[in-house]
């Protein structure tokens, strides 16, 4: 059975679904939601607004036995950004979807009434209720009651108080394989469902048509020298299952490049007490799982279970960028207490890394001093309660920048950076100043070239080879995203890069198609351009494409400054 | 003697003096604050980095006997809006300048250490002191104070709680001749000067080389016409003088154009309660001054001294717009308690137009209900105070509305529209729209042409001739805005064209020059390019001369909607 687009019209209370158009064949996640936003929405809407769409997409692999293949893409214009922006997920949902069929899921509109609704995905169509019962509560209760009324293979999306407030910051939640979290976390996705009154999407895959494959062998055979692929690197068959994202820490500590105390430094002295090594050795005394997979196919394995001292679950899918953000950023070396923000900031629905870096600047500005764990957990209960100082939290870290007058803030596009400082890893800082996604590290993750020295060597104190890396990764992202697959398999087609053929096969062998490496590079290309001319038309130019004044300064260990010219940042989208 | 520019290092602590170049000879006030902004400060700096910069700048025409040329100009890249910023107040610090020969005062860098400064200017040039006695009190505190220490004809330059805290909305305030209060309102200028820590600048005009004047005589015969049109002009000579610019809440809300309930409606039903009729008759009753020269040589005299029901001064400089914004807007149909925000505001040095409509934004928000006059003076008092919610109220309408997610946010590039509904008074959305400024009523009033039927009549429900009004008053207010003119001489000159030629006689028997009204005209279009080239380098486009789409709603009672296309709007810069 052909594939379907589903058209859910709040204004209207309408669901309907519609062929395919052949264009947008052979685009999946990221490539199919950016385009359609591209072609959809008006760019200098309000994103809270009635002209913009939610779109979810599983990507192009979704379903099938291709590991690593359950990513959902997530896309909007951003409230956090005002830009293009897709979010990219895994959890059960983006299976659920390809299961049915459903290329991707449009909602538009804004709803007439006053009332909270829930969607309904399952081989009949979508069905819109209104939502009365769980309006108002954690993501985890939805999770819970969700999977106890439809049992453990529904698929969920769902907001928490984050997204029903249309907290800028707020992320949509999707269930795992447990029943746990996993988040599109940035850009604000959440307030868009929000605005559309939408608390949450269960997907029924039971009785779908399942996923077409017209070569089956053909898949197969690549699946298998994929996954094994996976399996044989070092960084994705085995340090991420063993330490988790987690493993970062003692990595970026050791090249200087660990933002500290708001990117005042790039090592942090309680660096040991949040490592990877720390975490592992802490959930298996207590218990918990030390790896687990977010979605079935799986096979990295960089989730895991984190329990308390007494054996009880706290958190999962608990992360680098979460673990930096309140740790070596906030001064907090207590894993305990980032694993309770993790569990809080997932309960309420909101980007951990957004409200992490805006818990920094909170800290900068003197609402409580660095290192304040026992006060930053209070902080983020007022995300929760919805006080304003709440509000200003859970409206990301320009917005508490702004709020307290301070110019220390590590925003581009109003969207926090993360996890590596600019200076001292500059491929991340070319990332984070031209992807059209605000500040995202995902968008070009430098990291192994930079760090690792995997699939080659860019010195990340030097300017040199930067753009290039940048772009080259941008364009592999923009084709992984549309994929549906996790970001790590990168580890692996950059450390051989036959494996990057694989996936085409994959491709070529569901779609029966001939692209080659060079025609999906000039697709992740055309992605990128897309995403790009949005922007353009929401009013954004090559002038957003800053880092703020304060990376003139001198960083330790190494003092390494930001130091490319506008030209250069400017040679990325060739201005 | 050659007038001078002034220039103050807070890094190095630092004043020097210049020669004044050439090309500024014939600049002053706007012209010469945004010139040198232009020419001097980074357009992508943060506002309240090291970067920008805080000029003052009095007109080509102040200290002369011109009658009403007392406005002083202040010039920034705005906090509020990230654009080329002026704002332009009375009081008597433009004249004090003047006779010390200043053609501006420029101020730049960021003290190195953390306290807190004043500068004193005076024929000796400028000196720095830090401050500790009256950082942290309040505006009116400030100006008591330094009036008892330096005398009555001290000029003062000061920011209150919302300045120092560096709030987006922040003014600058003026010492006006009986020692109260007028403001440079808009843009947020005061955090500004909040950022270069500078808590307030005292100007002592004693022994200063006074104003030269080539051709007295030729001046002289100017200036009394001049005088002599404003006095006989229907509005300057008379209304103005009998009700203040509160004399527009009646006219506005007979043409269906007073913006209420965060503009659902345009006309209230309290509007009598707020107009001018019973501003004028409650000021004579308690014995309050119901006209009042904010600066020497105003003829127009629209301010006033308010007193409370025991006749107690409660504010002076009491405006339409601030009266419309907490009256009609927040539904409050109560002089007393519009009158007591206005006297907090002044006091805590807040622009009261972005304050108000962060008021209407806060009461759809349902953070208190609209018409709650005690809790609106309740919230302001928390702006005071620096809590969280008086921070997102301090940083502005649009603050307010990202906080609290909502979408009926009235503001263009981040800046509150002020008190004339732009669906049924077209060419003040199109100035809203263009200008700049950010939305900015002032930049290119259209009232009299709309409304009054001065200068012509451009029909305010139709877009026909909309656009070319709003240009030909914006190029305009540039010069006025330049010569340090009160706005309200346009009432004389749209009244009578012959009366513009006036400005130049005095501008040329002033400096010996031959310009004429075309010329004026050339130099305000270069003066708004200038700006515009500004925004454009500092990341706008057209994109950004938007309206909220919430003005695409019909209006009651003429249901006028916002109907003008992109390309409408765009034919004002000729994008």
């Amino acid at each position: 059975m052909a594939e379907k687009i589903y058209r859910v019209n709040m204004t209207t209370l309408t669901a309907t679904s519609e062929d395919v158009p052949e264009k947008w064949r052979v685009l999946g996640g990221r490539g199919l939601t950016s385009t359609i936003v591209a072609q959809e929405v008006k760019p200098t809407c309000n994103p809270l607004g009635k002209y913009n769409k939610l779109i979810f997409a599983p990507g192009l692999l979704a379903g099938t036995m291709c590991a690593n293949s359950g990513r959902l893409s997530a896309g909007a214009k951003s409230p956090l950004t005002g830009t293009i922006k897709e979010s990219n997920a895994g959890g059960t949902a983006a299976q659920c979807f390809a299961n049915l069929g459903v290329k991707a899921l449009i909602i538009e509109g804004l709803p007439q009434k006053d009332t909270w609704y829930n969607l309904h995905v399952d081989k009949n169509g979508v069905s819109i209720q209104e939502e009365t019962a769980l309006a108002g509560r954690g993501n985890y209760e939805v999770m819970k009651t969700l999977t106890q009324k439809h049992g453990e293979k529904i698929g969920i999306l769902s907001i928490g108080l984050a997204g029903e407030r249309r907290m800028a910051a707020a992320n949509i939640s999707v269930k795992d394989p447990d029943g746990n979290i996993r988040s599109h976390g940035r850009g604000g996705l959440g307030a868009v469902m929000g605005s559309k009154k939408i608390k949450y999407i269960t997907i029924d895959p039971a009785e779908g048509p399942d996923v077409e494959i017209i070569d089956k062998e053909k898949f197969k055979k690549a699946a298998r020298a994929f996954t094994k692929a996976l399996l044989e690197n070092p960084v994705s068959g085995q340090s991420l299952k063993m330490y988790g994202t987690d493993v970062l820490v003692n990595i970026l500590n050791e090249s200087g490049g660990l933002p500290t105390r708001n990117f005042r430094d790039g090592q942090f002295a309680g660096a040991e007490k949040i490592s990877g090594e720390t975490m592992r050795e802490t959930i298996i005394k207590r218990n918990g799982k030390p790896h687990h997979a977010c979605h079935a196919g799986c096979v990295i394995q960089c989730s895991q279970v984190y329990n308390d001292k007494d054996g009880n679950y706290v958190t999962s899918g608990f992360e680098y960028e979460t673990i930096w953000g309140f740790g070596a950023n906030c001064c907090i070396d207590d894993l305990d207490i980032i694993a309770e923000a993790d569990h809080l900031l997932d309960d309420i629905g909101i980007d951990t890394i957004e409200t992490a870096v805006a818990m920094g600047v909170a800290m900068e500005a003197g609402v409580i001093p660095f290192g304040d764990g026992a006060g930053a957990l209070r902080l983020l209960r007022e995300i929760g309660e919805g006080t304003p100082l709440g509000r200003i939290l859970g409206s990301g870290a320009g917005a508490v920048g702004k709020a307290y007058g301070i110019t220390r803030v590590p925003v581009v596009k109003n969207q926090g950076l993360s996890a590596y400082d600019p200076r001292p890893v500059k491929g991340m800082g070319i990332t984070y100043a031209t992807t059209t996604m605000g500040s995202d590290h995902t968008a070009g993750y430098c990291i192994p070239v930079n760090i690792l020295r995997i699939g080659g060597f860019v010195d990340p104190l030097r300017k040199e080879g930067e753009v290039e890396l940048s772009r080259r990764l941008q364009i592999g992202t923009a084709l992984m995203d549309s994929a549906g697959l996790c970001i790590f398999v990168m580890f692996a087609i950059l450390d051989k890069p036959e494996v990057f053929s694989l996936l085409f096969d994959m491709i070529n062998a569901k779609y029966d198609l001939d692209m080659t490496v060079d025609d999906g590079r000039t697709l992740g290309r055309k992605i990128l351009r897309t995403e790009h001319e949005f922007n353009i038309a929401a009013g954004f130019s090559n002038k957003h494409d800053r880092l703020p004044e304060f990376f003139e300064e001198p960083v330790p260990p190494h003092n390494a400054v930001w130091d490319f010219t506008t030209e250069e940042i400017d040679s990325f989208w060739g201005v």
